[in-house]
């Protein structure tokens, strides 16, 4: 029975307002035996390899979310989505040295009691990092979120929010893939230029410098806005309402801008809701798990030919969890933000 | 060439906040003359018999509306739906006698110059008032609204609002033929009355008399909202996105709770979008007119066999819609608000 120490990431108390390093902490004490024990059906015992920070994570560190996910238990590790390599198996799809990709625990190694949730890797002629965000979840809400809940037609204006960020980086890119229109918007100088030297877009604006967000969009859109992937909610929902073109499409996907207000900033105009005849969508991605193989066989030849471009923000070490995490509602990183927690 | 008085009830000026009964006027020195000139071509000329009054009126009360609809024009008649019987024709699908039912003036006769907006009434078994309603534009956007942009299943629980309304009633009525759980709202005693003992609704509540919505709907629907028709928009929009349910559906067909606001009500809670996988959408009945031959084949029978029941306020005469239109933004109507210009 070889016992090692599993270092944590731990939520020390719920949180308002915004997130600080502070509210985690860094458990040295604990420790796991790298064998299951005999007979422990079904679970799986994983490494931690690369762990994903997301802005949802937010509504998990306050004490009740009334949400599709529950709140994070204080004194234990946080969870999200990750890439690990199995140790030792319990389940008959799993085996010693097999990498998956799915819910894992923030810490160094985890025993997953429902590995059925699990995505095993079948291609690793990719960074296996790319697991925790394109090629996992995020590959899969973007996919969805455009092709399914956007239903995108050639020549459409497309316009994205938070638009360097794990999903949006790649919404852009599918938009323009099929023809259409696209504009982003991000908070930096830096991300501007990302999104339309690397990315692709058509145009991208930084909204912090924009007085008037029904303005900007005026000026990007003079024809009005077809789609919206909307990951940030507040007043850019309320500026592209006031810009949405007849049978417009919204895909709710996140509300980054609201999750840290004590009070959410209410939308006055869902009036263009009715009057220009707009569908409003959201989802979980979950739902459109099914078509993971699909999305695989269109993705990965997209990224060996560099027709989809895919950028991480990398921070090293498990230590770094808590600032990475916390950087997300400053729009400190720059792309998809990513802890390594080992390498293999 | 019989010339002959035409009595038109005129916008004065545009309106901010609730319209009063002096924003329009009578005007009895307009005359018209009852022959089309000849060789007007495709023109039809219509003796005005029943004309609706409906909520979306208001926004053409102001000066710009940014809307799907243009303004009224100061001076001229208001316009609106209406039942008509034609006169004279330059059309070859219509000829005189022939009763009609669609856009039409607030006045005693209308020139319809594109007649091809018109419906022609074939059934007259059935009261012709009703073509300005549940046979008209109202019974088909309920129809729509509910069949086709909620898409309801047996057993799922519906909530509507303004329930009495010339929309409302009939989408409860619709929801309980479906075998679905109905609760209506409406703003006064005699209304939740007649949405219980007459309509059918399973219950029914006085949302005036409800200090906390939300608590209203938790009690009404203890397992939450499946779908709702929503005609009010605001604070029962919100309330109701608090207590919907995974996959949800909102068919937003009206706001009339905002339309005389001078600053919206901001929705605060749009997130519940998101985690709940909400469909919002707003439809323009129009878009669905292909589909009326089918609705006059399925609710002529349930008319006549009294399983659908429908309630009109008839106001007599057209000195008489002012105060009709007016009374519709304080809840004054019981039932779908219609003035009579003449019986034939």
């Amino acid at each position: 029975m070889e016992q090692v120490t599993n270092k944590q990431i731990v939520l020390k108390h719920y949180v308002n307002g915004f997130p600080k390093e502070t509210d985690m902490l860094l458990n040295d004490s604990s420790t796991i035996n790298l064998n299951l024990p005999h007979g422990s059906s079904n679970a799986v015992l994983v490494k931690n390899l690369y762990l994903s920070c997301d802005p949802y994570m937010r509504a998990r560190m306050s004490p009740s979310i009334g949400s599709y996910i529950d709140s994070f238990t204080l004194g234990s590790p946080l969870s999200g989505y990750g890439v690990a390599k199995v140790i030792d198996s319990g389940h008959s799809n799993f085996k010693k040295g097999d990498f998956v990709w799915g819910g894992t625990g923030w810490e160094e190694y985890s025993i997953i009691n429902a590995p059925e949730t699990l995505f095993k890797i079948e291609h690793t002629d990719v960074p296996l990092s790319y697991y925790s965000g394109i090629l996992g979840m995020h590959g899969m809400t973007a996919y969805a979120g455009f092709y399914e809940v956007c239903a995108p037609k050639k020549g459409e204006y497309v316009f994205v929010s938070a638009a360097v960020g794990a999903v949006g980086q790649l919404v852009g890119q599918f938009a323009k893939l099929s023809g259409c229109y696209v504009v982003g918007s991000a908070g930096t100088k830096e991300k501007v230029d990302l999104l339309k030297n690397k990315f692709g877009f058509d145009e991208a604006f930084n909204y912090k410098e924009e007085q008037d967000l029904d303005a900007a969009l005026k000026r990007y859109f003079p024809n009005g806005i077809d789609i919206y992937f909307d990951n940030v909610g507040g007043k850019m929902l309320e500026a592209v309402l006031s810009n949405i073109r007849l049978h417009g499409r919204i895909a709710a996907c996140g509300m980054v801008s609201q999750y840290n207000l004590e009070q959410w900033e209410g939308v006055r105009n869902l009036s263009h809701i009715i009057t220009k005849s707009v569908r409003m969508q959201g989802f979980v991605v979950t739902r459109y798990y099914h078509m993971y193989p699909k999305y695989l066989e269109m993705i990965i030849p997209l990224i060996k030919q560099g027709k989809i471009i895919y950028i991480e923000d990398i921070a090293e070490g498990l230590e770094s969890a808590p600032a990475a995490l916390v950087g997300l509602y400053s729009g400190k990183n720059v792309g998809k933000q990513v802890v390594v927690v080992a390498r293999e």
